[in-house]
């Protein structure tokens, strides 16, 4: 069972306010849960009996408490509150590899998405901007199928943190080199911005390596622009693909 | 003005049934419709003052009829009904260069950015199985960002058209060969599955070209797959990169 109190609470863990304020942040279905039960250290689990048969101990909860308490459309069998991570101690540094960089990526659904291409990638690391989405987010949290347990995510003063880091900064603008024709690094950082105005200004500054991904329109017109996950996935396979080969 | 004839008119162009029985299909906001009006017979235009002052004629809205008719939860000055194209002539052949097909995905914001990504890659057909979303879906028409007017889009029993294409058939499986280090053609037809079963056996049997996306994972687990967008688009990357390369 589940009490109103413990309603209110998953129901309040969809405002970032609220989540800091708790240390707490939702995830639910089976797959996510599972995934992250490694990383976070859970707080409490709500579960349907289908759910606790297979996995242990959990508050359980009929169909109805759960379709009460998911912050989903389509409730999946368990909702698990985890601790939030303390930030961790140290930022990426270039012997950390390929890391990925946000400057106020907006939508959570690209946040999500972001993190599981990092995951696929094997880039440990994403560092963003402030004004980039939570990515504890519950609407993040979903979208990311289980990558959250496997990629570290900080916030920091991204153009500060730039200021420091010690290899190559990679951003994609319309007038850099193209991404298919140049030499791109084993590590570094790369950077990956807004969905409506791409990259700061104060973030731009800091880029040395400005790259391009070229259209292949066959006339005039054509897409204007890519997604932000999109742009950001067909940059990771270039810059893993130059690595990869070098390897074998 | 809007009747409250029209606006029930608009609403159920939400659903595919109605689309097909009206011969009609909803667009919104500025880019999306101006876009679209190139390529799609317009039926009627309903939109704000200050849509009118910059692209003519309309159904003059308030913003409360806006509101009232729009399908998004955001309003964007204007609603534009289209005719729905005629089907085309004749599917795509090896002739008319890399084709994407889709063997049922699902979902309309996949399906939306699919259609972009496809544009930014100069890729001119989509070929759809039946039960692939509708691209005419208002969902699906806002996802592309006025792409839809720039690619062709059929749907069409999928086995029996990979029965009779007459050039190389890619498809992605878990057990392909490495697309980073095979060699990929300048034509052909790339087949992408549904978002959970992948693509069916009755497809999968006219591919012969199995390719595999590899993951960079650096321990045993890892992300386990990617969303059916972000595999299309690395594999476009990866099909246009080579055909680009050799042009050069």
């Amino acid at each position: 069972m589940i009490t109103r109190k413990e309603i209110q609470l998953i129901k309040r863990l969809a405002e970032k306010k609220q989540r800091r304020k708790e240390g707490l942040f939702v995830a639910e279905g089976p797959k996510v849960v599972a995934d992250l039960m490694g990383a976070f250290r859970p707080a409490a689990i709500y579960a349907t009996s289908e759910w606790t048969a297979q996995n242990g101990a959990a508050n359980i909860l009929t169909e109805e408490e759960l379709r009460r308490a998911s912050l989903l459309q389509h409730p999946q069998q368990v909702i698990a509150l985890f601790h939030l991570p303390s930030p961790i101690d140290r930022l990426p540094t270039a012997a950390d590899g390929l890391t990925i960089a946000l400057d106020g990526v907006q939508d959570p659904g690209n946040m999500g998405t972001i993190i599981r291409i990092a995951d696929w990638f094997g880039i440990d690391h994403i560092v963003c901007s402030q004004d980039t989405a939570d990515a504890y987010n519950p609407k993040v949290v979903q979208a990311t199928m289980g990558s959250l347990a496997r990629v570290s995510i900080s916030y920091t003063d991204l153009p500060e943190y730039l200021g420091k880091y010690d290899g190559d900064i990679y951003g994609t603008f319309l007038d850099g080199d193209d991404i298919y024709a140049t030499e791109l690094g084993q590590n570094g950082l790369v950077v990956m911005g807004n969905e409506g105005n791409g990259i700061s200004a104060a973030t731009a500054s800091h880029i040395g390596r400005k790259l391009l991904i070229p259209n292949f329109h066959t006339s005039s017109d054509g897409a204007d622009s890519l997604n932000v996950a999109i742009a950001t996935a067909i940059a990771c396979s270039e810059f893993k693909r130059r690595n990869y080969v070098k390897k074998t």
